[in-house]
């Protein structure tokens, strides 16, 4: 049970679809979140998927909503643009192999409405505090670098990191089995996958308007991540409460009452 | 594998569904389990499935059966009531995906039988002394919530909470999927999840009677409450034992014996 | 994949099936194990599952074979007998929806060839020194505790358990769901469950072959125990090895080199 | 999804498929892709599945690919020669049941390519620093002992150890079923999984040339192993990495910011 559910049947022309969901730093989802609403993008489809959390989430104070991964785009509006389409959402999947099954959905859906290629966003959490204004990249095709050489993309990802986890690695992984191409972007950035980093975010995001030929005003970014502040505080939430379910249970041990328990079968 | 066996065949007529599974303090489960023995309803179908734990009961001291949750039903007696099922038992999904499924099985018998409006029931564990009275809501369309505004429901579970966990979250988020409404209440509790709540199961209770338009007598309620503890004691240790089962391992670290399990592959 | 090979199609007439997996001191593997040799059972069908453990056990030294479940029968052969399918193995399922489509998976094949009565064997550790003479039963129906009625089992194996593990439990709770009936026979032992208690099977046996109107030379049980103990402690090993597997990667905590692990996506 | 992706299409005469996938040691992985690289055997086949990490791997710096298993082939040369195809690959499953369904793809597709016998090697990790040279077996039928009776091959590998961890010993039980045949070696090493041992891999490979009757070059293999190097740290990380999921949650435990987390449903 992953389901996409479609808002607006689309036919997209020469497609990118730019991934930003929650991972290290939430550099993606902050980047990409931000694109969304200063392109004004338009909700076409939703996901949702047995290998997310098993809760709702609230907004507005009072409104229930399945965790979902979103798909925006907007269409190309001058020379030198492509059609876009962007990815996202509360959560990646829970489980191993939920990943797989999450991506490869994602995947049937962007070749179906026309995507070429796949750009993903997330972060390097190198524990350095140098450096952060580096963005590292990855491809699935030599052709990919040439193609955004000219911008200050450091290509050696793998001298700093041996693989990338999560939706922006499998996307491209599987991506490539179709024989198709795409990059990934990771902001370099300091400290524990459950802290944003907004700074990362801008310098993957000033990287991805040069690629996509935009032109965003980038100094509303402070301002919005702030206005993001309530729903990324339920991201970091629910990030956290993944680690815990673990935790939690281990710190029952001294729990009384296991004379019920006794051990039968 | 998760069966929804019938045991008699309905048709309700704008039937809504009263969920009272075990959780938070129990109270949908004590709450529910009141109204199906006050209004004497009839259980109309079984639900089980390999998501639950691979255990099964003993009732009567000596009779086995499957963990299960069990649908009762009642039809409006007066003008002003509704026809209801009430979905009670033994225990949740014990895994994520089990969740989902679990989930979607039930509303797809709901929607089968005639349910148009889902009220799920279940506990907010603040850790605070104060404001167990609180009766907090939450619901999938506006809509709903001036439907019941005139009941004291306080629709600010967004400040108090970021989500809703398991059954009492998702079946309405699935069910909003169906483009169906649906409404949440959460008793406050102090506790922790596995104490049992009946002050808290009350507080929602009186306001249910209110929202269904019934006349139910509450003195009996901590009479009752008492009859069932020995099915509330194995239910909560139903839910400790999963808490365990981490935990039990995590103590056999110092276990001897190991040299017989020499790693090889 | 959960599969049942045949070795010898059967139709049997009336028959039991008696199931003796490995689970709380080993109860029922001993006693079934005991049966199956004492009354010269033939093989007829092996079970493997991709539920079990990803590993193969030794035999003789030097032969491989896939953790299995194996079913011996024997006909009845004189009045008062019933034909009889005894289940023994190497292990149950590794994860909780596993258990659930295996035991689903020897039921099937149970019906198919004419079992009519489960019966299962397992422990209940319940801590005491005292009383492990005792045999404690649970059914799946009235009925069968009084035609079970003169023998010396305690029936009120709810006031010391809350419900029962595994096979011995679930065989019985799926078995009920299909309109059949069954008994639970356990054995009370002290000890952990990774402990083999042969005197527990040894009452156990003695009142399986009562029930089933059996002649069995007991004095040999200790014996066969002994022969079987090279068996015993892998089983007993794999039971420790589920168990440690979370343990080591617990252990590992301090393990160096992780700077190469960077977290990343 | 576990695909098979066949490269070249093959019709190999009375193969013998030889597995040496990342394990104990490693001894596998380095033993096998030592003779696929001495022996210039050529890609046929990739297979990924959802039971590998959620990962992507990163070589040559910036390149991306999903974490894969390998086949290569080689046709025999000269009598006395067998047709080989080689298995080898960045990881194994990361679940119990993923074992499973991985070793039916590859038999499948092994039986489909004309595979008459498969050869797995592995590690066994007995902490005895002494006995290292030591090649030790195990085989699906006796038959296969004899055909190898004159290799210096320690038979009695069910003295030292209870059974055979994934796909060592899974690949070949499962073969079994087939009725089809297979023989396990392992390299004795001291110590613990994680760390690679050529020289138990030398000692493999040593067997493995004689019972296939190549003329291999064994002087390079520590200068090739040098070469791997930055592979086999790459999968070492990946294993710890298993490891460590688990782990780290553990360490969250005084994680601040709970508050936000208050548990409802």
């Amino acid at each position: 049970m992953t389901v996409v559910k479609v808002i607006e049947k689309l036919k997209l022309n020469n497609a990118v679809l730019i991934e930003g969901l929650p991972g290290v730093g939430n550099i993606g989802r902050v980047a990409v979140g931000y694109l969304v609403e200063e392109m004004g993008a338009k909700k076409c489809a939703e996901l949702y998927s047995k290998w997310f959390f098993p809760f709702v989430m609230l907004h507005d104070n009072y409104k229930i909503h399945l965790l979902k991964n979103e798909f925006y785009y907007v269409k190309a509006k001058k020379k030198g643009q492509r059609d876009m389409i962007f990815l996202v959402g509360d959560c990646q999947s829970l489980s191993p192999q939920g990943h797989y099954e999450v991506c490869e959905k994602i995947l049937d859906y962007a070749e179906e409405i026309g995507v070429k290629e796949v750009m993903t966003i997330g972060g390097l959490a190198t524990g350095d505090l140098e450096g952060k204004e580096r963005v590292i990249g990855a491809v699935t095709d030599k052709g990919l670098m040439k193609k955004y050489g000219s911008l200050k993309i450091d290509f050696k990802a793998g001298e700093k990191v041996g693989y990338i986890v999560g939706a922006a690695g499998l996307l491209l992984g599987l991506w490539k089995e179709r024989d198709k191409d795409g990059i990934c972007l990771l902001g370099q950035t300091t400290g524990f996958p459950i802290v944003t980093d907004p700074k990362a975010a801008e310098s993957v995001l000033a990287t991805v308007t040069k690629m996509l030929n935009l032109d965003i005003d980038m100094t509303k970014l402070e301002k919005k991540v702030k206005e993001m502040e309530n729903f990324i505080k339920k991201v970091e939430a629910l990030q956290k409460r993944a680690l815990m379910d673990i935790t939690k249970s281990t710190q029952q041990k001294g729990a009384k009452g296991d004379e019920q328990l006794r051990y039968i079968g």
